[in-house]
């Protein structure tokens, strides 16, 4: 754990300072499309086997930092740990995503809720931190994150996968106190379990909500960004979390930068439905952004890929404060040979753009 | 063909003209939340069967006529009727999306593709609508439709439904030119689909651009936006159909609206993603808009709809060119008695809005 880090860049850019080029990591950088990935996986037996292990969620986040020069690791689990804690009982059906054995549907399930022990149920995810900042030996910065309250929400009343998880939609306009009180909770459980990933050695904290964008404005606001910014005030408040920047991803709510900037928060996520000369503007200086190349272009060939990765920086243009990435996860039909030709033309094109 | 319109507050809204009220239609309005629909789909065998036939369509566009006091009728169809009449091969797995047997896939494929003939594979369509036209009596106006090129060519490529339609967005980082082809020959059979739709007695037009959303802003200028806009030029060059005003519907794509506007179409469907006061700031008074009630909200209890479709109504405030829709399809699970009250609240609280 006191190792000194050897490549900061990604945590000066997400602090807006100047770097030698842009840092790069990719959202699901340990994934399916590594065979090495699939091998572990292949070990471990299935999905929550590999995520609950801490040598093997190890293994898996350092195996993207040996093929390519990658300027952060983040933590290897599921943005469902939090949910399973509680008792839901979280599986992946082969080819098919999360599904709860006991989804939470009425005030006697949502009263039962408490927040997980960070020492207990969670205490797998604590020690993979651990190991993993002891074998990184200060290479690169390890990013610990979890889903947003609304995205965790999403999952649990519906208990699986939707097209508009309209499930907890309908109780947020029938039953909004209780929406809130499952809200609450979570925000309350989120920022426990990130103030425990950074006590645990986590150096950045990334909140993913995957969902708010299904969200009108209005809903938005009341039941996503207000829990989120409900965790970062927590997390300023803790004297060792305070420390860490704090990265928040709405996907495809662009229009709501700038109401999210305000949160506290180090750093936005951004999809690639948006421009980030846009996106710059509509911060104004508050945050670093992250992202935004389409995942779709990881598909095409290398000549586009580079093409496409200097557009999106230069969208950025010469400025500190972007942290490049994909828009949304790495699928896993991806070459990585292509991941490879991403990362060094992103860092080599970074230069140039600062000379 | 020749019945007086009595009820003209859809057309008369399209041109931003005042209106007693704000009038209502519902995208999928004929669908599988009324029983009436499901029985007679049942009868029909299929869906395709259902589409294909002319006394089946109609009987099913005017379902949903008998039970609320919509202001405007839409053609039964499927939006890949064109792709279909191309050879492809079109066809809906039980409980499943749409698939295609015949994907295309490179040169060969796309250079065989012809603009259908209207009055050949695609007559079945125009009968639907002479039939229907003359099943109103003039009640409603009826509003014919087509996908948007983009949209179509997503299914096309892909054979069936997808979460990003990369096969699709590969072929344009990798081969536009082949991608132009393919969306050309889509753009001139759309608009001769319109066109021909007009003629036979469609009285307003809208395309649906479905996955438009899912590209960033340059690709969708130059894949979606562009045949879109060339669709406009071809029905404003023709003498019928110019007459008739054009809706385009981008779902997700609410931060292109003041580029959409300036088409030449009539109006702009507006997802729920979008506060409607911020669309009319981004139109500019340039088109009227439709939209865009959360088809979630549907679900939920009649006073939360009721509190909802003001809160629309509101956002667009007393000004002519609203025409109430929701942001997208309604769900099969919808209460049709959900469907009456929002119409019926549309309608009082429209008519106080302007009072």
């Amino acid at each position: 754990m006191t190792d000194v880090l050897k490549n900061d860049r990604f945590l000066r850019a997400l602090r807006r300072e100047p770097t030698d080029t842009t840092p790069i990591w990719v959202m699901r950088q340990a994934g399916r499309y590594l065979p090495e990935y699939r091998a572990t996986r292949e070990r471990a037996g299935s999905f929550m086997g590999l995520a609950q292990n801490p040598e093997y969620a190890c293994e898996v986040t350092l195996q993207p930092l040996e093929r390519f020069e990658l300027d952060a690791a983040i933590l290897f689990s599921d943005i469902l740990t939090i949910p399973d804690a509680m008792g839901l009982g979280l599986s992946f059906a082969h080819g098919e995503g999360p599904q709860f054995a006991r989804p939470v549907r009425n005030a006697a399930d949502i009263t039962k809720l408490a927040v997980p022990d960070m020492d207990g149920e969670l205490r797998y995810v604590m020690d993979a931190v651990r190991l993993i900042r002891q074998e990184l030996h200060g290479r690169v910065p390890l990013i610990g994150f979890s889903g947003s309250p609304w995205t965790l929400a999403c999952y649990m009343v519906e208990g699986a996968g939707s097209r508009d998880f309209a499930t907890l939609k309908t109780m947020c306009w029938n039953e909004p106190k209780l929406a809130h009180q499952l809200l609450d909770t979570l925000a309350q459980s989120v920022a426990a379990y990130l103030i425990a990933q950074a006590a645990a050695g986590a150096q950045a904290l990334m909140i993913f909500d995957t969902w708010g964008g299904l969200l009108g404005p209005a809903p938005f606001r009341e039941f996503s960004l207000r829990y989120m910014a409900q965790i970062v005030a927590a997390l300023k408040a803790d004297t060792h979390a305070r420390e860490l920047p704090v990265i928040l991803f709405s996907k495809g709510a662009g229009q709501h930068l700038a109401e999210m900037a305000d949160t506290g928060c180090a750093a936005l996520g951004v999809d690639w439905t948006m421009n980030l000369a846009d996106a710059r503007r509509a911060v104004a200086g508050k945050v670093a952004l992250q992202g935004n190349l389409d995942p779709a272009v990881m598909r095409a060939s290398p000549e586009v890929i580079r093409r496409e990765a200097r557009a999106v920086l230069d969208s950025y243009g010469n400025h500190p404060g972007h942290m490049f990435n994909l828009g949304h996860g790495i699928t896993p039909e991806v070459d990585p040979e292509h991941v490879k030709v991403l990362v060094d033309e992103v860092h080599a094109y970074g230069r140039a753009l600062r000379s």
